[in-house]
C-alpha cells in the first residue's frame, strides 16, 4: 500500500431470509449492518480497534450516514462491502462503502459515513484527533 | 388485582414492513422483540424496574426461552402482546405471553420466558431472590 | 393544512432495550426503522397507500438515505419521528424526517429519503409519476 | 456420513456490535438469526433447499422454537452454530443447534427448531410429508 492511496478492506456477506423484506429483496435498513461489518473488516486488516479507543477514553459514534441504493440484493445472493478509509486532517473517521453482488459484480449500493471522537467522560464532542488516532494514522502512513 | 391470579400487560405493536420476510409475514425471530415490548409494558404497569435491579447489582438475562407459532401477522396487522407474571418461589422471573392478533382476536403465538438473577459483579448466578426483587413481589402480593 | 405547507405526521416510538447497543445508546442503523414508521403514519393520516400502489403495478423502493446524528436515545426514551411530505415535480417520493426526544423535545436526529416508482413486472424505474399517485397528490393539494 | 448419524453442518458466526446489547452482550433474540444461519449452512451442504420446496408448492415455516442460554458471547467473538437434522417419521422438519464460542469451545446455547409444511396456495398444514422431501431425506439416507 502507498501512503497516497486509501486503504480499504472488504468483508463477505452472506445474505439471509431474515434479512429480506416482503418484496423478497434486503430491506434497505438492513444495509447499515452491512456497513459496519465493513468497517469491522478494516479495523481488523489495519489493525484499527474501537475498544481499545474506547478504553483510551474515546467512543466513536456515527454522526452522519448516506447511502445510494443502486441494485437490489435477494436472499442467498453474497455481498462484498469494500469499506475504504478516506484520509482527513479533521477530528473524524470518514469511511466510504462499495457493496458489490459477488456473483456479477456489480454495484449494488455505495455509502459513507462520518464518526467523530467523543470522550467517554464528558460525552463532549472531541475537536482534536486524539493522540493513539494519530499515532495509528501516523504507523499506516495516513496521514 | 386478587393475590390469587397472575398479573398481566398488555403492548400493542404495529407490524412493520421491515419486520416482515420474503413470504409477507413477520418472520418468527422478531416475535422475540415483542415479548420484550410485553415485559416492558409489566414492568411499567406493575413498577418492575429492571434498571434499578441493575442499579442494585443484579442483571436479568434470559436463560429459556419458547414458543409456539399458531397463525401469521403481516404488514399493517396490529399485535396484543400480552405479557403474564407467573408466580413462584423459585430465584426466576418466568413470563407467558400471548400475542393476538388485534382485528380478529385470534392467538398467534404464545410463549414463555425465564429470566435468572445475576450479580453484576461475579456474573454468578444468584439461588436466592435479591431482597429488592422479593420486596417487590410482596408489595404487589405475588409471593 | 393549506396547500402551500408540507404535510406531515409524526410516529411515537417507545425505545426498547433490544435496539440499544453496548454504549447504551439507540445503534445508528435502527433509526432507519423509526424513519419507516414515520412514513407509515403519514400514509395512514394522508391515506397515502403502498400497498394500492403495488397492487397498481408499482413498488417504491428506497434509493438514496441521509441521516444526520446529533443527539443520543437510550432505553426507555420516548422518540417523536416526525416525516414530512417533500412536494417535488419529479417522479419520486420524498420524505424529510425529525426525530425528537420526547421528554425534552430536543432534536436528536434528522434525515431524508428518496424513493422512485419500480414497475413491479419489469423492474424499470418509472420516469413519470403513476398516475395513481399524481391522482393523490392532486387531492391532497400537493402540486 | 452413516444412515444411523444424525446430519450436521456449522455456520461460523462474526457477532456484530450492533447484535449486542446495553449489557455488551448478544441480545437473546438475536440467536435466531444465527440458528438460521445453522439452517442455511446444513441446506448448502446436504442440498435442502427451500427455494425448491417452495417452488414446488410447500412453504416450511418455523412452528416451535425453543432456546437455552448458557453463557454470553460479546462483540468480537465468533459462534460456531451447529445444525442438527433430527430424524422423524413425522411430517416436520426438526433441528437442534448447538452454538459455541470459537475460542474456548464452550457450549452458549442449545436450542430446537420444529417446522412443517403448508401449502402455498391454500395455507394448509400438510399431514404427510411432501415427496419432494420425502425424496430428499431418501437420498440422504435419512429415512
Amino acid at each position: 500500500m502507498q501512503a497516497s492511496e486509501n486503504p480499504s478492506a472488504v468483508a463477505r456477506i452472506e445474505i439471509r431470509f431474515h434479512d429480506c423484506d416482503p418484496l423478497g429483496i434486503v430491506w434497505h435498513g438492513n444495509y447499515v449492518k452491512y456497513f459496519e461489518a465493513g468497517r469491522e473488516a478494516f479495523g481488523n486488516k489495519y489493525g484499527l480497534d474501537y475498544m481499545e479507543l474506547y478504553i483510551n477514553g474515546f467512543s466513536t459514534p456515527v454522526v452522519h450516514l448516506e447511502s445510494n441504493f443502486k441494485k437490489v440484493l435477494q436472499y442467498r445472493d453474497v455481498a462484498l462491502v469494500e469499506a475504504t478509509f478516506r484520509k482527513t486532517d479533521a477530528a473524524k473517521i470518514i469511511f466510504d462503502y462499495t457493496v458489490r453482488k459477488e456473483s456479477t459484480g456489480e454495484v449494488v449500493c455505495t455509502a459513507s459515513t462520518t464518526q467523530v471522537f467523543v470522550a467517554s467522560g464528558t460525552l463532549e464532542l472531541s475537536l482534536v484527533t486524539p493522540e493513539i488516532f494519530a499515532k495509528w494514522k501516523r504507523q499506516k502512513g495516513l496521514v
